[in-house]
């Protein structure tokens, strides 16, 4: 089991930011995500990979695959207090799902 | 309302690792806290501020502050497969509980 998050890399946003929106990610994708698979997860450790894409319509593209395959997945929009104009699409969690469903998705991304 | 992460800087983690020792934190202390303090957090838009310790020991001592305030924490310890050590203590996650809590012991933290 595992959980991914996919930062925007294009937005040259700092790390302290890079780690708020990943946090963001993780925990609205892991409330979504029906109890039983919660918890596996959580018992195999909460696994979590992070990785990058450089343009928002990949983001879009991910989401879109990952609502097909039925894995819940939380969109991140910042609210553009820093860094980022409001509304800008910043990361994307995916899952946590079983390992093989999660790389079927993301398996071509590399590490942030 | 808001939620503390904080970061060993001295370990000189890549960002893509601080950005998942970061949603550890931010997760597993947000499990702890009771679920009316969630829900607010929530309904306020979860706010997360992520801030940065030179020391393990800096860590620690928030820790301790943070459970005499009877503030939910999370001590993030790394599997060590990557980068840093096994056991290694890399991150810290405070609350989500009203900002003034928050600020009474973390308010002279720098950002990350």
């Amino acid at each position: 089991m595992k959980q991914a998050i996919i930062i925007r890399n294009d937005l040259k946003m700092g790390r302290g930011k890079i780690a708020a929106q990943a946090s963001h990610a993780s925990l609205s994708a892991y409330e979504k995500t029906p109890l039983a698979t919660k918890n596996k997860w959580k018992i195999e450790g909460q696994k979590k990979i992070v990785l990058k894409t450089n343009t928002e319509k990949e983001l879009i593209d991910l989401l879109k695959t990952a609502q097909m395959k039925n894995i819940k997945c939380a969109m991140i929009k910042d609210a553009g207090h820093t860094q980022v104009e409001p509304g800008t699409i910043t990361a994307l969690g995916i899952g946590p799902d079983e390992d093989r469903k999660i790389d079927e998705i993301v398996g071509n991304l590399k590490l942030l």
